[in-house]
């Protein structure tokens, strides 16, 4: 196991308060090497969930900083390991410094995610909740949020549980089989129950695998393209809406949204507009809409945002359908503030009238664009897998089982199929990281995390 | 007082943990309305000092996040009030989605600087000491971290209690003097006692005064300008200077330099390159060292890096150093990798020869860049003024200590003289924010902090 203890910042400089953790059973001298509690008890002394007040010094003697140290004891901690988080003033140079003396007393940098690796190594989560310390780091909206917490707590590992008790369940039917097997009358009678267990657990592990295609959608957000003649208000339509996406604490300071602009949340949901910089660049070059770039947007796209400001010809209408194919298309007219006289309905397609320049009909654009995305909603009790790992694992174990599912039809000896199952329950177990996973493996997953986690 | 609970983040999201902080009199209820100890007790039930683990839940039972809450009563905290801090995942959704849920709880969000501000008004520090907070927050290197770390330790308000006893002295020896001030020949006695003890307090003033220009130049950084001939290799020494500069702890994720980057720490000072940017660009267009660029870069620098690489004329030693007056000029002679014949003196001047190629040199040149800084050895007992509040509130004293010396020498009436040192004891009291603070002031002085400090 790891004997050496690690630290690192959990938060990034430049704010009021930072963060610097240290676990292993070296964290605690270590920090009293440093620390000088206004009250005179080294950390030593104290029980763990308490906090203490003083100030750390160097080596030199040399002050660094009034801190607020907090101290956790094994098992009872993060990582399952003796743990000290220092809570210091957020400047840069008192983080590094801070970090200095404690590689002076002993502790390491921490590696990515190796916090949270030391948590799963010391049996405090498994895998695939490790991935989800992750994920909700990454979270940027109500939906991802939800799924991370969903699977932080257990809820995708306690499926996994259902599963394997199944799987262990089929796997007792087939030994049960094989110890009957001179009989060869009982057999078929089993094969039906056998083959029942298997339809229900395909269908289980299918179901996953297709919700990966929603967690992708909520990960990455949902791709949604804007398309229409030059001068119908494709940029004024985009402004619009990104606008119009206030999130209700806008006004910290250090909650400036992220550089990746064109993205709207509504109702927890994120939309990617895609090519939106072709859209501002191109208003005036793009004479009609039947030129390539329009296509490849749409091509990227899951909803297309036509927007129109008269009314289309038969062929317009009959070649953006045939174009939009498998994606969602919300024919939108625009410039209501002017021009009145709108047609609400154009062949099997609902209009939505709006005004950019005003906003008038945007809420219900929105709620269009929603509708369109087809996302159930989500509670931190779905199972929804995100996880490209866990997704290839899971379409591993849907392929295994369809061996098993075609081998019980085809009557295949009961000890072929048990070893399929073997390789069923091994692929979910690679989810949650059961007895054995490789450094490697892990090194994959840690690596992706943030320092300090 | 105050009596409304605030609520702001303390660290920039991003990071693998974030920090909230809650202070006032609703800051527990608040918090025990969303926070689900996993041990079943509320914070209200737990002492100060100590820290919690359960699951913060929005008003309509979702959960939000896993974290841990620290807990502070009254008066033992921060801000003197009892103190909440929620440690929660770094994402921006998870502290924005919290401090919703808190103002929904009956908190608002807190202005930029008010925790300290209350801890101020609470008496927990000066004003002095608060304004250290954000200079320490501030802090890039060693120097300014020191001066900081002496002034929220109370050293500068320390010196002024002993100004203030001298100044109580004096007032005590005046009264004294007017109470016999029928006996005409005591006075004159008197007077070359309070002359001396007003010339010690005018001294004390005037060193702290003068600490107010190495105070700048450590805040600001020392300007450094390189002027050389072209292709004497002054973007070359430039990028060997900034590249020599590393950091010990610089390959933490989030620990990357700020955008300004012409700058280097020499033993824990600061040096900027002035119109380095200028010297980048036009290598290749100045001519000759003669140009109104070179000029005003060394109108900005306190120490002029003159770059040659063969031996000047006598004219261009007699300009370069007219040019220089007032500054610390180094000669640096460039290339010794391929020019081993250099002078080591010219005129009154010591050579420093380099390559800027290989690196070697630097050290020595970067020694000499440090002893043409002439900043003492900064420690955290010394007191420096940085703050120009505090360097007007001296200057201002100053001023009126000086006409109480002329006073005392042109023999002005006792009462006179006792009015003139009303006014430098408020001079005084308002740096460290005695009776009366204006809220003008006040909020002068916290809008400069950043939130959650």
């Amino acid at each position: 196991m790891n004997n050496d203890t690690i630290c690192a910042p959990a938060t990034p400089a430049g704010g009021a308060l930072g963060i610097i953790r240290i676990s292993g059973s070296g964290a605690i001298p270590a920090v009293d090497a440093l620390f000088h509690a206004a009250n005179g008890h080294p950390l030593a002394s104290r029980a763990g969930y308490s906090l203490s007040y003083g100030t750390l010094q160097s080596d030199g003697g040399e002050t660094i900083d009034d801190v607020v140290v907090s101290l956790f004891r094994a098992p009872h901690s993060y990582t399952g390991e003796d743990s000290v988080e220092i809570t210091c003033h957020g400047s840069r140079y008192i983080i590094n410094k801070v970090l200095e003396e404690l590689v002076q007393c002993g502790c390491r940098m921490a590696r990515a995610g190796e916090f949270t690796e030391r948590a799963f190594l010391n049996g405090k989560m498994d895998l695939s909740q490790a991935e989800a310390v992750a994920d909700l780091i990454a979270s940027s909206n109500r939906a991802t949020h939800q799924i991370a917490i969903s699977q932080l707590r257990g809820q995708f590992s306690s499926e996994l549980v259902i599963l394997r008790q199944q799987l262990l369940h089929l796997t007792t039917l087939l030994e049960l089989e094989l110890d009957f097997s001179d009989h060869e009358d009982l057999e078929f009678a089993d094969r039906s129950e056998l083959l029942t267990l298997a339809n229900t657990i395909y269908t289980h592990i299918t179901q996953l695998t297709h919700s990966f295609k929603i967690g992708q959608a909520l990960k990455q957000g949902i791709p949604v393209a804007i398309v229409g003649k030059t001068n119908v208000g494709k940029s004024t339509l985009l402004n619009r809406l990104l606008h119009d996406d206030r999130a209700i604490v806008s006004n910290i300071h250090g909650t400036t949204r992220d550089t990746i602009e064109d993205t709207i949340d509504i109702r927890g949901i994120t939309f990617r507009f895609i090519d939106t910089a072709g859209i501002r660049q191109t208003t005036d070059e793009v004479e009609q809409m039947g030129i390539s770039r329009t296509y490849s947007a749409i091509d990227k796209a899951r909803i297309v945002l036509w927007l129109i400001d008269e009314m289309p010809t038969e062929p317009e209408i009959t070649d953006i359908t045939s174009r939009c194919e498998g994606r969602s298309i919300i024919p939108v007219w625009n410039k209501t503030d002017i021009n009145s006289a709108f047609c609400y309905k154009m062949a099997t397609l609902s209009v939505i009238p709006i005004s950019a320049k005003t906003g008038q009909g945007i809420p219900e654009l929105e709620s269009a664009i929603l509708a369109a995305a087809d996302i159930p909603e989500i509670s931190s009790n779905d199972v929804i897998v995100t996880n490209v790992r866990h997704f290839e694992a899971l379409t591993h174990a849907q392929d295994n089982l369809q061996r098993i599912l075609e081998g019980l039809h085809r009557n295949i000896s009961g000890d072929l199929i048990s070893e399929d199952l073997r390789l069923v329950l091994s692929d979910l177990s690679e989810i949650t990281g059961g007895l054995i996973t490789s450094q490697e493996t892990l090194s994959n997953i840690f690596s992706h995390f943030c320092v300090g986690k």
